[in-house]
């Protein structure tokens, strides 16, 4: 059978960047996930707090493998 | 680290609302999902039986925080 | 041969509800159209008079069988 | 010269329904808004709390006259 | 409780055909997933290997029946 | 008058291929459309059975040339 | 019953402008539909010949007013 | 500080044309903005009256400096 | 072999019409293109000086056949 | 009255990154803006000089709580 | 340095099939341009000529990587 | 002769970061053209490898004007 992927959609977050928003989100998925191949960003939004962006929230979708 | 949270994507349905189907949607998703936090409505699609509308059915995307 | 449909666009109106908006649409499609299946909601728009929602307007597809 | 219109957008919110919460946006808007004309829905969304939907967030374009 | 559908995104592959590579999708989420319903294509795409397409890649929504 | 067009959408459906599906779409409409031109697939669809594709369901927009 | 609208997608041509064109497709629908209150530009596209714009094709969703 | 622009979405109109109405939203806009630079045309529509386009509608994100 | 056609895309200027904006589009294109068959227009913008409209910024795919 | 949000757009710039565009847009609405709740990205642009990215534009969207 | 890829726009056809259609855009794109290594089908169109589907109409974009 | 620009779609790619990746982008494509004005970023995606971001993947439309 030729390789199937799935798609999940994951939002990560970090005071400091959009990178370490899609890390955060990569890592947190390696938990549960394996053979994870690609991600897609969706959306960048984030919260301001105190009149200064506190927060960025970038949305992967994270293409893996799925095991015969 | 940061939270990352998780969307999913459900279609409830009811005969009486849209309203009525997002709260199926949310309720169900209950049963196996913790931590919902938000959802964004996709798409609002329908069926019609006898020349009325029979069911209203309502896409949401919903997002839940992953635990650490 | 299989199934054929067509869909066409039909923007119903109603001052109470986005729901009674559809109901409209559809009833009145269904004085020429037979064999309507389902709809997919395209646009939510609305009249302001007064500082009040006066008119919700909703668009749909709506989609029905073909006679052989 | 020709009528001019500005959009502007606004988010409503409400605990009870998607037609609630557009409401809300116009009255809000009506406060420091004259002539307004139409609208159109840009967004849905909503908070879960409890497993429950805790809030309705509809945005809207709403469009009104400027005065000569 | 009306029904409710969950929707999953699945990437299937084929060397020969579209339909394939949707087919091989369908075929991968069954292992997993009962009470399959429907699928909507979201993307085609493809990988090119010596100037010729080696693999056609779609990607499906699929929507399934959550048991009550 | 320079020419002008008219463009309905329809859904063809069936059990073999994409392509099949639109052929009957194109089918079913000449037998009360003249003058069709040409056709724009807007949607790729399809229903699931026994854990296999039961059917395409491939919607086009068909324009054809409106008679002076 | 409040109004309900019913929306047909007609492309006109026109070697001159683009406002030709629509004028061009509203004036062809005239033929045969009553009651036409708006319009709505979905694509504009044209035909290149000898090196030069040979004709503008604006399609246009036309909204018109059904009768009770 | 770097530059930071504002956009603001007007919607012209005109009898005439396309560019007509665009020229009367920036005419209007300029009554009570500055430093306007660029607009985006994000909506061509327009009204019918007598089987005739009687107003183009032309919307416009129009982007500006703020002083510092 | 079938016809095989490339599409580029170009952005036309004009102090005029957008519909000057693409004849200097598809002018500029012809003293290096050959065999162009038809545009599509991806996006309208402009330039805004002293309150007015200065330039009409109109971008189009061009689309040409590529000699065999 | 439930809450009510209004969504500006504005446009940061910078030489260094995309972080720091949204971090100027940010900064300058708050000159005149309060209750700035989340931003959302629209558009990632940039100006090119001497072959080198000279200026990042990135437009967001602010939302931020009405005062009752 | 970091690989770099273009991506071209390019329209094959066939009388037979989508997947025939795409295989002459790669084929004919293939007597110009190096190192192909993907595609991204972004429109399926077709003509029809004598209530006939005549010739399938895709267009994709090729990802092709840059020579150091 | 107004200006006229091009647009070409170059995907960047950096293992450290997205603004890396578009300058890796203009970089490249400095090789070979000339008079880049801007960038419009249309795509971020990457490649994840051992549960990491191994690269981050950003495509760009760069524009630039034709000589006359």
């Amino acid at each position: 059978m030729d390789n199937v992927y799935k798609k999940i959609e994951v939002t990560g977050t970090s005071a400091k960047s959009m990178e370490e928003a899609v890390n955060q989100a990569v890592a947190r998925a390696a938990q549960t996930i394996r053979h994870m191949r690609w991600f897609e960003v969706t959306e960048i939004r984030g919260a301001i707090e105190d009149n200064q962006v506190a927060q960025w929230q970038v949305t992967v979708k994270i293409g893996f493998a799925l095991d015969d």
